[in-house]
């Protein structure tokens, strides 16, 4: 169950709305983020080498305006990639159109999509939404609502998380949302995520705690080891909560990034539990490697095997797969001092079994959420990774996405 | 329609058998391949890091016995794998309950396992089979066909390819067969297949012709990006056939050589064909690449994307996800050169889309054999992959394996 937002957790001087444009066959299509005074703005894009026109427009427009961000538009139902010059032109005249209708700078614009890959951007229809979509803003909870709607595309629910700090004695808020739930792996990747803050802090600042933060939280989830063309995770923060300005390292931005990292993490965690087709979250936790590099290696071969996933999808407690995935991530180590535990049992012991109740664990295996721990005692690197398991389910979604 | 083995494709001096020692529920689960005489043997092991017993043990007696190895015995049923001291003691026991029943040294056998990973081996069913299987041994076609299938696991069908080549006047044979349909990914991976022939060949030009074929063959084709801990081609060469002795590079070893590759690739691909719930069988083909190791590095993230596979078990023309996966393989390029070709019918130039029918590309791309062409224009890197389409009959085959 997920409780609505609430007023107190609306940052202060934010306001939202959206509207069903017609990219999409049904339903909201069409979200607008607006900060009514300057925000200082990070964001991180998809390491692709294929990106879509949004990504390098709004590339553009941050470097132009890390303080002066107003606006964030987002589209879904088409991803505007591999569309070409129109394509571009098509993400520069949305920002056009958003700029006039707020009398702001193109620049002063963000412009993320979503959807199929190659499609016609008939941007014609974004255009011609932009009045109202600018005019019927507002701050409540039901239009920060409707905007986490708006920006999903396989997504079976909305995903939101928000969390408060003091800083000085003052309260300020992060509120974020992200849709995601295919096309999914580390490496800023995978999914749009918008956060809004009025918390007043440097872009500097502001930066250095988006990259540390996402790092753990949204590049260490994956469902199927795909990355996006159009992944974006963008924070924008206008300061107009009052509290005192953050601009250097101190415990003000130490508050300020744990709030960041609660509201990212849940995020994350709502995109794998959301994954096309899953019935539960893994989390794999790999400890004793060689280093740290090692470690987030083997996690993300795991979590990325569809033998493994496949596997955790019938509950079923075959740790032989989870070691033969981790002999083939490119790391040297000895497999037999390797432990593994699932769902809290130990299963494997020094690279053999470890006798279990194949029947007991099944059955913890049917949890939500279901940690597989490898211990590899070869060294003191960790690494900590998300994924969801793999059903005929994804397939099915997968190969019709488009009919 | 795969035909029967005839007698003029065995070569000479080798005889096969079978038996069902109850490591499988039912059916056919060990099999012994015998050369009359000592054999020339090379082989190649998977890559993982994890290796099983009998992979460990194979290497040890391959290389102290290349120019006199006699036979290959192989279970399928259970791995032997992550089973301990004592799993490579059953393998141990095996090859020298073979050798004693043949009269041989036990490095002149080669053992082979397949099945479940991590369950303790009860080699005493092998022990006890083993007699039996010596006895009933022939070089029949029938034999042959029993062996075949009894490596089986997951496989639907049993897999054999046969090629002939002359040299010097003589009739030299080449006989192979092969198990794998899960778990299969390039890099000396993915199954077992077991060679034999009856031309003669030194050690040295026996190992590197497997080498080199092996690489555009076996190591060129990926089911689910699985790298096993069992994986073995080996290859018997005993010179029965009388044919003069190659020990060098010439038109001979060049002759020998292709024919070789000719076996190893029907071979190859009929494990694509037999992939675990696959309904066709794609080649991609990666081309003007910067340089061959790139285009196999796309390649392979292009046949390893859940996202193309499970559109190409749609029919779906999703050119965008194969470009998609190009992006995300490590390799930088500009994208807007990229063409794409699926099923012979030009999708995408330059990065975007060309125009094209969906609805004959759909019905083009439901044939059995689908080529994807991805053409660079960034160098002169080519490669080429077979994978097969990833569907809900996957996901069910691997959810439930152990139960």
């Amino acid at each position: 169950m997920t409780l609505s937002v609430t007023s107190s957790q609306i940052p202060r001087g934010f306001s939202f709305s959206s509207a069903a444009c017609g990219l999409k066959k049904s339903g909201l299509d069409l979200g607008l983020l607006v900060s009514k005074t300057p925000a200082a703005a990070a964001a991180m894009f998809t390491t692709n080498r294929v990106q879509a026109a949004p990504v390098r427009l709004s590339q553009m427009h941050l470097r132009r305006s890390r303080g002066k961000m107003r606006a964030v538009v987002v589209n879904s139902g088409n991803a505007n990639c591999c569309t070409g010059s129109d394509g571009y032109s098509a993400s520069e005249a949305t920002s056009r159109k958003v700029a006039r209708e707020l009398a702001l700078d193109p620049s002063q614009v963000l412009v993320c999509s979503t959807g199929v890959i190659g499609l016609p951007m008939r941007v014609e229809k974004i255009l011609k939404a932009v009045p109202a979509l600018v005019r019927t803003r507002t701050g409540e909870p039901e239009a920060f609502s409707q905007f986490t709607r708006a920006i999903m595309t396989t997504d079976t629910r909305p995903k939101w998380a928000a969390a408060n700090c003091s800083v000085g004695g003052k309260a300020v808020r992060i509120l974020g949302c992200c849709k995601g739930a295919g096309m999914i792996q580390p490496n800023m990747a995978t999914m749009l995520a918008f956060l809004a803050t009025d918390a007043a802090i440097s872009p500097a600042m502001l930066s250095r705690a988006l990259h540390s933060v996402v790092a753990d939280t949204f590049n260490a989830i994956t469902v199927d080891g795909d990355t996006s063309t159009n992944d974006t995770v963008a924070i924008l923060a206008n300061g107009e909560s009052g509290a005192r300005r953050i601009a250097r390292d101190g415990a003000d931005f130490k508050k300020f990034r744990a709030a960041l990292e609660v509201v990212c993490r849940t995020l994350a965690l709502k995109i794998v539990e959301d994954g096309e087709g899953a019935q539960r979250v893994i989390e794999i936790v790999v400890r004793g490697a060689p280093s740290d590099r090692a470690a987030a290696q083997i996690a993300r071969t795991i979590a990325n095997s569809p033998l493994v996933k496949t596997a955790l999808a019938g509950a079923d407690p075959n740790w032989g797969r989870i070691l033969a995935a981790t002999g083939r991530a490119g790391v040297s180590f000895d497999f037999e001092r390797v432990d593994i535990s699932l769902a809290g049992i130990l299963v494997c012991r020094r690279g053999g079994e470890h006798p279990f109740s194949e029947r007991v664990t099944h059955k913890k295996m049917l949890a939500k959420y279901v940690p597989i721990v490898v211990e590899m005692h070869s060294g003191k690197g960790n690494a900590r990774v998300w994924t969801c398991d793999f059903t005929g389910e994804y397939v099915d979604i997968n190969s019709s996405y488009r009919t």
